[in-house]
């Protein structure tokens, strides 16, 4: 394995969180901090978010879409953050240089692919502060558009829970055994096409 | 401005690259491992990639079909990777648990957003070397995944210039100007949702 910095080395993706310990204001706002500052097509800085901190309404409206079984250890997580991007189809809020652009195919993916960018610089910041993120990819989505009021042309795509490290024998066992499994990858000879 | 680790917070996007600085073998497979070691949903991994150096066949054809303007710096980067992602069409390369989701409008933009992830970790892996990285998002996708012999079911979304920080006084002078201005983002507040 080659050498990787330490902030990507040690990362990962637990589901055992701190179930009182919270995140500071200073912390959170250098969470957003990182995420803004990620490059994006055009500069167009497609990213949104919603940030709920544990027992506050944002939290509660994010964990209730969220399916039972991640339900059971995301709502121990000291924030749940909703990533979500612009669509192309809301009014005023796009850029306009990318306003022509978007529904080409071609473009297709592009708000997700920056949004993606800016939750990994949101990560890398947090393994920065000491805080763990895992990602949540399914949930329901429309349920949460709802409950968080969000306006036309802003798609929710991943909810991210941040907290410290908790006990991995407070989870249910079989959440656990999926706690302790080694991390795996495909090897890089089959990611590269040439 | 909140504080952010450094690898985030000097992070730039030059167009001046070194001309003849080249990228070392360990160098390249850190970038990949990087990528590799991202998270994805339901560690899919869904990112594969087309690595070239600089006067090399992939180097070529990569160049070849970036718009005119961006092939002015891009020929100087050490290296130029192409950033794919699969799209659930192609037979065989996905994850079976993937299979029956992925066309699901739901699921949309879910591969590009974990291949936004990938691209970011190479890119903090980038900087932990001293080596920097710019992203075009407009080139000729039929182009390149022709030239580039690309499988079906694999979607061409990024090229990623890596390489040394070279003179910004070699660029053509509209260039530098671009090259000297400040980073520019939008405030916090306007990408909280609530």
């Amino acid at each position: 394995m080659a050498d990787l910095t330490p902030l990507l080395a040690f990362r990962w993706s637990p589901r055992a969180f701190h179930p009182t310990a919270t995140l500071t204001a200073a912390e959170a706002a250098s969470l957003l901090e990182a995420a803004r500052w990620a490059p994006s097509a055009g500069n167009s800085q497609p990213w949104r978010f919603a940030l709920g901190h544990r027992d506050d309404e944002t939290h509660k409206r994010v964990l209730v879409n969220l399916p039972a079984d991640e339900r059971r250890w995301a709502r121990h997580a000291a924030a749940l953050l909703l990533g979500a991007h612009l669509t192309g189809e809301g009014a005023g809020a796009r850029p306009a240089h990318a306003a022509a652009g978007d529904r080409r195919p071609e473009h297709a993916g592009r708000e997700a692919y920056d949004l993606g960018q800016a939750v990994a610089h949101l990560t890398v910041q947090a393994t920065a502060l000491g805080l763990y993120v895992r990602q949540l990819a399914s949930f329901d989505r429309a349920g949460l558009a709802a409950d968080l009021e969000l306006p036309a042309g802003i798609r929710p795509l991943v909810v991210v829970a941040v907290g410290r490290l908790g006990d991995p024998f407070s989870l249910p066992e079989e959440l656990r055994h999926r706690e302790t499994g080694l991390r795996r990858r495909r090897p890089v000879t089959e990611l590269l096409l040439r």
